[in-house]
């Protein structure tokens, strides 16, 4: 496999295409030793982004290069992506047609014709939403964007990682959840040789885990509270390269710590993050990883699109 | 009448005294678009405060001002006062009894004692709670903290003020909620000569509007969606003088609007606001306070101690 990562310009690029139409969003510190850690944390507010997630940002980015004449945007997705594809779309005046697994919940579907963007519902699970995107694609003007294996929505993922550097630049390690992997291959592409990156994945999730183990890309088995967001069954190629080059591990957590993590969020901050974005904050509070009495430790809370309050 | 109004260098000093202690609560800035004005609107993310509102500040600065001597504090409140001076008491190593009027929701008062503080619960309605605190202090080395009408409860508030100065050095205006008016008076008094600030009032709490028109604080009746943080029978000394002083028109709105800029907080930036905390916005959004193309306006977004998702 050989897959061209992007380099700092094509994400300063992203970055410059999309700055007055993203949000950047604010940092708020909190005391390490609420957290039972030593350093300084700066939580990542990513989830008051358009969308409610970061993945407004690549979904954007993505529309913003496609190929002139395209006329539309598809993907399979019933989650952040279709929301934030859906809404990147009605921005730029494109059509957006999103297959989305019958076995998603209907206030999903009902988030993406919010936005203006067509829903297709169909029988079965992702692959078979997948299927059904790309037959639909077929002969039309319209371009399949990728939820997180995709160039371009690595590149605008990774401008969460400009962000972190210009609100703080003194930054040691940035901790983000890992999914499919586009928010991990960007911002650390973004931050590489400035800022440790390091990604997050909830032990029912590990499919970069497993890939690195296995030396490739390889599909697992997901589950547990995170997996509407972080349940990717393969890593995806950007990922797996930027983890195999930079030479990163993967930090695991369990869905219980990721559940406190959560509740620690809505009552101490009144932050209400998605449990797939309160997975790094877990890695800090378990020790999973570890930070050193004076560090700075920015924690990227990528989305809030779930309503329970914990 | 007559009320020694809070300097400046009075906040300033409240301020170092805090530092460290409190928050800095991030600015989110929106495209005013997006709420139908022309001008750079930037929220201040005070719920994200410890203890979800602003009170904390004014609560940790009074505890921090007390007489030597004294063992604890007390007030009469079920609301968010209540909670951050159980926390703030934690914090100084004092012990707190909060007289709760029987009528506040099980859950407020469950809050106070997980900060570690003493409810009691009184028969009836906030006059009750008020005279049986009084009558406990009587003959006990402690203080009587109020939630608004208080010089260091005031000066506390100001803080916010400061921070809006540092973090908005450009800002044309600052809408704030007004309850009893300690957050109103203490930014206004922050910012004065610098910011003009404009405090906004549900036209069903309207104690400052009727104050100004009587030419002193008068009691009303309250009601509405944010009565639980608003709803102050009788605007404070604090806030009087200085809407006075300033020559300032308070701004009302109405509960319909509340709700929808709560609604809009929640469902375009994932920001879980109480109706009281969403106030301000309502102004904007509904064109009650008048704003220019090219103004920076910052939005006090004090408190989000409502779980309700809208
Ligand atoms: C809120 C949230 N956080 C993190 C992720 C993981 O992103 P990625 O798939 O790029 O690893 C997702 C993916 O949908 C998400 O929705
Ligand atoms: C969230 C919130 N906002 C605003 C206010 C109003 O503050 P003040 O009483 O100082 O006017 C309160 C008062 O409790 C509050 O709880």
């Amino acid at each position: 496999m050989s897959t061209d990562l992007p380099r700092r310009s094509d994400i300063e690029s992203a970055a410059v295409r999309l700055t007055g139409k993203i949000r950047r969003t604010p940092l708020l510190a909190v005391h390490g030793e609420e957290l039972g850690v030593g350093a300084r944390v700066l939580l990542k507010l990513e989830l008051t982004q358009h969308t409610g997630s970061f993945k407004a940002r690549g979904a954007l980015n993505s529309v913003l290069t496609l190929p002139e004449g395209t006329r539309g945007v598809v993907a399979a997705s019933g989650g952040n992506h279709a929301g934030a594809l859906a809404w990147a779309a009605s921005l730029a005046g494109l059509d957006a047609d999103l297959f989305v697994p019958a076995s998603s919940p209907t206030e999903k579907i009902d988030r993406i014709r919010d936005y203006g963007a067509t829903a297709h519902v169909v029988d079965g699970y992702y692959p078979d939403a997948y299927e059904a995107a790309l037959e639909w694609s077929d002969d039309r003007p319209v371009a399949y964007v990728h939820a997180y294996d995709r160039f371009s929505t690595v590149c605008g993922a990774g401008s969460v990682g400009l962000e972190i550097e210009e609100q703080a630049s003194d930054a040691d390690l940035a901790l983000v959840a890992c999914g499919g992997g586009g928010l991990y291959a960007g911002t650390a592409l973004a931050l590489r040789g400035r800022t440790r990156v390091v990604p997050v994945e909830p032990e029912k999730c590990a499919n970069l885990h497993a890939g690195l183990a296995a030396g490739e890309p390889v599909a697992i088995e997901v589950g547990g509270v995170a997996a509407d967001s972080l349940g990717a069954a393969t890593i995806g190629s950007y990922a797996y390269e930027t983890a195999a080059e930079l030479d990163t591990e993967p930090v695991l957590v369990s869905d219980h710590s990721i559940t406190k993590a959560r509740r620690w969020l809505w009552q101490r901050c009144r932050v209400l993050a998605e449990p797939g974005a309160a997975t790094p904050l877990a890695a800090l509070m378990t020790g999973a990883v570890t930070v050193h009495p004076g560090d700075t430790v920015v924690v990227v809370i990528s989305g809030g699109n779930n309503p329970e309050v914990p």
